[in-house]
């Protein structure tokens, strides 16, 4: 498989997620209004891979424009604000172009095709410490998990949702080659299915033993003692260390809490929001109601039934048994375990 | 609407409930085989349904053939044999069935016409009282909820589930009435979508105020204070209380003990079976992977990923709030309660 997102001749080439697993189709995009529909329409998702494509999209928007000096600076501001306005849970997105706008600024007075080599290096830099950052995480997280252990993830927080290997099914690569993986469950993920499309995919690929369920099984197999760990990524984590992430992810951790099984969120340190006190204040995307009304591109639900559907829901760092990032284990009290890792000083 | 199930002429005729909401077909079966067939694949489902259908099933056998005495007593326990083996959970299939067998037992030596009569009344009053048990259990347990409460429901436990009003929607339907529902919140129920294509077409016909969502939002809506009260059938309750029903059943079970919400079960005495000791002694039925791999009839997980699809879960009697039967309202402790029920001394 090629690289979840990847820089080709002043290009942002991705693979469209949507498609997927039927068809393994590659977007090649030179716009940065181009690169903001392929996020927010979901051709690529995944909080780290949403932020590695925003700052591939400023270097496309540099790379793409003839404007200098101040006029340049009001292009990469509005490419900016456009790419910003796509999806309003991840924080890996804000992280990703904040860090584009400081280098950027930092290139004040220097030409466009300078400007925009420094853009591309800081992409390439955001890009290849994503990919660094996973598989630390990865090895660091499998040690939590007993041999042979059978985990239940939820959406997809694999090498799809990143710049490679994954958060949560990074753990699992690295728990699976460490002998520690007996089976993953996978939650089919709905409404957008990114369980059974991608996550599915990923790991059969890799001959991981892996089952799909529909979201709703969860509990029943945790009731028979068929579950052992739960493991899932994050979009955006708290100062108090409450996580947002898919919907039905604080499902799986109420029902993790009542069978006495570890709930473990994989995230690296650009998904930390310490500037939100708590998950109270985390923006949840609603999403069109013809993602839950249709199915396989056909509507089953009765025409003019009202309709719900939020992206993301907040699991309290209550239900959190650990957060595993690049630098680090934490675990309660998050406050300071975070703050800690996020500072460089676990 | 046309009855969920009738009898036309030697004939079962009922709706095609895997055509809803989009179409409204209705199947006429004169061959017991057929009635089998269909209550395998789902064109009719609902533990009660199911229970009158399986009854009309018998009186097709005993009108369609032209057998007499010992003849006949074989083909009729032929026909009861193939309609026991369509659908291993719900109760109420093998209640019709003895029933049926007990009339037609009690009618030993008359001829063929006189026992197809017999078999008729007898399978049109397991219709009449399963239609009059849900009026009963749905005003008493509209009771049960407070004015202008938001209610939410797993899986079709409506008319199309039962011969009609239904029992978890018989409960909405008279709570409706009374001024006691605000708004029903429906789960679609993956993976064959019982909620999003039969519930949520009958509230909306009803003009009763519903709103859809994927099963893994419910906990999201609950931990936000959207949701007051979880009624739900049962397609078999055993003698200590624990409760078998549709898939996801014990997740929102979970989630509302967790919330501090009531979780009730509406179910007639015919669900109710005291030989069954506890769930763990339910027979859980597993169904086809496709119905977990495939989306509106196009696959969408990939090729030769594993897949469970158990069609139901138990949740134990200790997160049952109250079981509403046409009799009465059983609280815990259920072994005592449900059986007093069942013996009519409530």
């Amino acid at each position: 498989m090629e690289p979840t997102v990847t820089w080709r001749d002043g290009a942002v080439v991705l693979i469209d997620q949507r498609k997927l697993p039927l068809h393994e189709e590659y977007l090649t995009l030179a716009d940065h209004r181009a690169v903001a529909a392929a996020i927010r329409d979901m051709a690529v998702r995944g909080a780290p891979a949403i932020g590695v494509t925003a700052a591939y999209g400023l270097a496309v928007a540099l790379h793409a424009t003839r404007a200098e000096g101040a006029a340049l600076a009001e292009e990469f501001e509005a490419a900016a604000a456009l790419l910003a306005a796509t999806r309003p849970t991840a924080v890996n997105l804000f992280w990703a172009i904040e860090r584009m706008r400081a280098r950027f600024r930092a290139g004040a007075g220097r030409d466009r095709t300078a400007l925009a080599e420094a853009a591309l290096a800081e992409a390439q830099a955001i890009d290849a410490e994503d990919f660094a950052a996973c598989r630390r995480m990865g090895d660091l997280g499998a040690a939590l998990l007993p041999p042979g252990a059978r985990v239940l993830t939820h959406c997809n927080a694999g090498a799809l949702a990143t710049a490679g290997y994954g958060t949560a099914l990074g753990v699992i690569r690295s728990a699976f080659r460490d002998g520690r993986i007996a089976r993953v469950y996978v939650d089919e993920t709905r409404p957008f299915l990114q369980g059974a499309r991608l996550t599915a995919w990923e790991l059969h690929h890799e001959g991981i033993p892996a089952t799909l369920i529909a979201d709703n099984m969860a509990g029943h197999l945790m009731a028979r003692g068929e579950i052992d760990a739960v493991v899932v990524g994050s979009d955006r984590i708290a100062a108090n260390g409450d996580v947002a992430n898919k919907i039905g992810t604080y499902t799986v951790a109420v029902l993790a809490k009542e069978h006495g099984l570890p709930f473990y969120v994989a995230a690296p340190i650009s998904t930390f929001d310490l500037n939100t006190a708590n998950g109270d204040a985390i923006p949840i995307e609603e999403r069109p109601e013809e993602e839950v009304t249709h199915h396989g591109g056909k509507r089953l639900a009765p025409e003019g039934i009202a309709v719900r559907n939020p992206a993301f829901d907040v699991t309290p760092h209550r239900y959190v048994t650990a957060i595993v990032c690049e630098r680090g284990v934490a675990r309660a009290p998050y406050a300071e375990s975070l703050r800690a890792l996020a500072e460089g000083q676990a």
